[in-house]
């Protein structure tokens, strides 16, 4: 009910404040006999750890995973997996400065209200450290359904586009920079948009596109729990996200349907895909994919007004080391909830067979 | 884990095929004592019920619930609410041209693939029908958070968009015109561009913009139940809804943090809205937005080609009576699933005060 | 939440009161593609219906079950089985004397203490007429876990009790006598009991054994969801149920280790098996047996002081027609409960293989 | 669904194996600004621990619980609480012996059918040492319905039973002896017992009683999720439970209505109580208790027969350091879970006020 689990069979529940002794989880209902690829996990999690570049926050955060029970001999044993990941930096007198200040379009004034308290040192609980419990489970659930691919990349950084088609990118190309754009080109100009957005100590928003191939047929289930809503919830979840929309999303909205209906080849397939690979909330086997608005941080390093405990208006400035545009620490946190929900649906769907 | 359930407190559960003897549904945790305004729901049904406007398809269903528990002299008891709606309309020798055809962008194909077996007749459990329950649900929700105010109205048909800002509506307009757009121009050319849709056989998509006031703070989950997540996948779960997007959605990914925050009145109201009444997933006490992308209906009528069960490509014709344009009845089942999220948010709140 | 739902995958829901229109339920999580035996479905609520024999109520209702979704052509399409009971016997007028009354160990007194209103006719929410939507339910279950054998009798009357060991009796001789007690002398001996307590306007407890046979290694979950605890849920959430106890039970805790313990067989069977056929909540092959104790029925046909909503002690006499010994007519109820328990398991059992 | 979790809003998900780096847990949904009592929390702690006495297990472990979030300067925050103890005591090689092999009535065989691996050691996640967590979890709980009064105590050992009714019994007394029964005599008979079966290396059973007191009218939800259902299941959950009764238990089923009926008092109150404090699954104000029977320990210390993995009969030994009686060090633990059982339904019913 608190809202700090997802999933139903591959469960995620997570704790943890940016500032408390460490963050963590413990994942339930992973399927036992699993060897568990150590390396992919600590991959996903340095994708998205601080300081991993100059255009995001220069904090540094070793990020290390410690399993503290489900594995025994390297493998699951179908027991909880419980993980803790240490805050290595927990600089409080960091954060004296917002004690007392609710900062705007950050999450102070609503925990405040909600619980009549709020660990304010970097955000606490709504700080986007939780993420990081995220990748951990979701590079775990990578490897449950390892024959899904799931690639998401930078599919814009304010009002830089990447225009061409996801099947015209190469993802394995995805990683080749620091902004996880597929195009170079693009990539680059993402990149120098970014350093000089930081440059004035502001921030910008972007989107990321994620798609997923090799899905089977008849994930998801009808009704309430469609594949692409539960997808929806799993990314409108994640910090800073403002909006989702798969296959022809909001564009498709003004086409008719002659346009829009995808025609079948023999086989089941679609000549078209503007379905995003999903029919009636079920995986119809074609490639599924979305995309995702991120708004703009908002920690800037200017002076701004805020609202003080006591009902008045003060100037503050951000401090700390903040991200000029969350997008690039983005991907992986996409790929694990889209594979977090994948999962769930996969183990499901082994039920009815 | 089927996916017949939407809610946690105030949970509802339906049942019903297009073109079975009935469908209906069971709301557990209304709370007790709570007069039911019958026509205030019956009301709602009539704004969603096919036959209602020349803009809409003409199957005549009178749609009419019938409570069968939950309620004693009038009120609520706290017990479940079963309530069924009877099939009035059950042509069932309509659909025998689709018993081994999969029409393109339906959900035939994939409830066949999952299950091993589909009730084809008007889609089954698929078709939209079901949508009725989400209303009856909805609009006992809104009873029992009566001081919150759910707006939804079409805000495009096809490439017709209403440019202006909620702020400069009048609500009370929405329901003077058949495509429900609360500007009486706008309206005319919507309902001129869906007229001649439906003259070509063909449909077009839309979108939904609805407009949540009076909300009290701190109503949403942290983490992975945020207001928003829950929200867009309440929205998504909708048939034929492609996108969600809250506040400055797909806009703010294109702004700087200086654009996008939110600076606060001293009274903790913010001057500015691109937030969307939410911040970190807990409603602010603003008003919440969102927008929803509806495609084309699939069913069109001109020939078009379909697969059947032996893998042949077979052309068809939709027959029967289909909506040109699904948003013009999309509109209280928007406000429906709206006013689910926030019962359940709302009544869960209360126990932590 | 509100306690309307059982089980996890395969769920049921369900809703009525017992003087409203109908009573049902959805069952949500059935595989597809099974053919309902309707007759078995129709047999088991024939053995819990009232007025089927001397010795309980003389009630009549026909108990006909009607289902309104899920099924197509006789099978299981893997939507929601929406059904219906009709309340054929509305005799509201004989509850009128209990409307400000609340009858000493029944439920009047807190529901209305809980909710602020009751409806006062027959129980309502609380009769034991929900207990049909269960045996619906329940007898769909055992179809879909058909190697799975299921046998409840009764084993005690007041302080008639059946002495033999359940190895030594004829499971097929259940339904031979009206009791549903397998030894047709003990049998005997419980039906004077039951006319004779019945004379008297009195009411007599019991306790129903239980045996499960063929059941797979691995069912249950450990922890909190061990097997026997679900089953212990299950049998207590029937009305009147005061205890439950399996394997060695209370005579278990009288017993020391080298006592207790099974030893093994080569092939992973136990020589004894005071274990219940379970160990560490996870099912082991062996039978699983367990026995629930049932209080007498509240209702007696004497005069005895009741509360009424005013604080007074006033007389009361039960009228209307209950039953003696809530025993006979349990049997079914309890096979219901204890199959809805194992499809649960069974089905999440499928997703580790 | 897979098991390690328990309650609805107040809800509890634990992790850990006997001997690896540590138990731990997550609770999920405890209100905030609540001023945590740490002492009572390790008192509790200390209460379970092993070593505690010359009755228990003289394996030793400090059970020091730390608290890795959802506190802030001594509060709760509304955040998920995250805990771990450290597992100080693995001695891994005490267990090669059984690496292959399964001891009777033990959940060895059982888990290493349902996982196809197991983590021998200590009984891995089957060790009923996370009880330890629950009791973190119940105690926190017990500070959150601290006007609430839960006594457990040990009301028999082998066949030397506590006869006085709980009336006469002073709770004061229940820690004042190592055996945890509240009557001097008695308790010291019950430690005699426990000592002279140890000697032999064997091990015995016994049962605890429960007494909640101070419940507020209203808690627990019709139907399927009765208060004493909830209660059942609780107790059933732990480690070595075989049977639950509350109020007249099974000596309920031998007794006439007459008999059984609680007559009311005019302030609700009822003159006698042997409905067990709840009635149609709600609670009415009397006092809970409830009775649990508890096997003996299945390690015992003398030479038994074992099954090995490739179906040989072994002859084997218990080693290490293990209860004789496993009641004494229960006590804590079924507090723990009656008071998660009556803290969710506590705030759950908030919602209706």
């Amino acid at each position: 009910m608190a809202g700090n689990s997802f999933g139903s069979i591959f469960k995620l529940t997570t704790f943890g404040e940016s500032h408390g002794a460490a963050i963590g989880g413990i994942i339930d209902g992973c399927p036992a006999g699993l060897e568990l690829d150590m390396e992919a996990i600590q991959n996903d999690l340095n994708r998205r750890k601080p300081g991993q570049s100059e255009i995001v926050t220069q904090r540094k955060e070793p990020d290390t995973v410690e399993f503290l029970s489900g594995l025994f001999e390297g493998k699951t044993t179908g027991t909880p997996i419980g993980f803790i990941i240490k805050n290595a930096n927990q600089k409080s007198k960091d954060y004296s400065h917002i004690k007392h200040v609710y900062r705007p379009s950050h999450a102070d004034y609503t925990y405040e209200k909600k619980y009549g308290i709020r660990d304010y040192r970097g955000g606490g609980r709504s700080s986007a450290r939780e993420t990081a419990c995220r990748v951990v489970a979701g590079a775990i659930a990578k490897q449950v359904i390892s024959s899904i691919e799931i690639h998401a990349f930078t599919s814009s950084v304010g009002d830089i586009f990447l225009e061409k088609p996801y099947q015209a990118l190469d993802f394995s190309k995805i990683e080749s920079n620091i902004v996880r754009c597929p195009d170079a080109e693009v990539a680059n100009n993402m990149i120098e948009r970014i350093k000089s957005i930081r440059k004035e100590g502001n921030t910008i928003g972007g989107t990321v596109t994620c798609v997923i191939q090799n899905v089977p047929v008849g994930l998801g289930e009808p009704v309430f729990d469609k594949l692409h809503a539960e997808l929806g919830k799993a990314m409108l979840s994640i910090n800073a996200v403002k909006g989702f929309e798969y296959g022809s999303g909001f564009c498709g909205a003004k086409m008719t349907g002659t346009e829009h209906n995808d025609l079948f080849n023999k086989d089941g397939s679609t000549k078209t895909n503007l379905s995003g690979g999903i029919q009636g909330g079920i995986s119809n086997g074609m490639d599924i994919y979305f995309r995702i608005a991120f708004k703009p941080v908002a920690t800037i390093i200017q002076k701004q007004n805020a609202l003080d405990s006591e009902g008045n208006i003060v100037e503050m400035q951000g401090k700390g080391r903040h991200d000029p545009c969350v997008v690039p620490r983005a991907i992986p946190i996409v790929e694990a909830m889209a594979a977090l929900v994948l999962v769930d649906f996969y183990l499901l769907n082994k039920m009815y067979n």
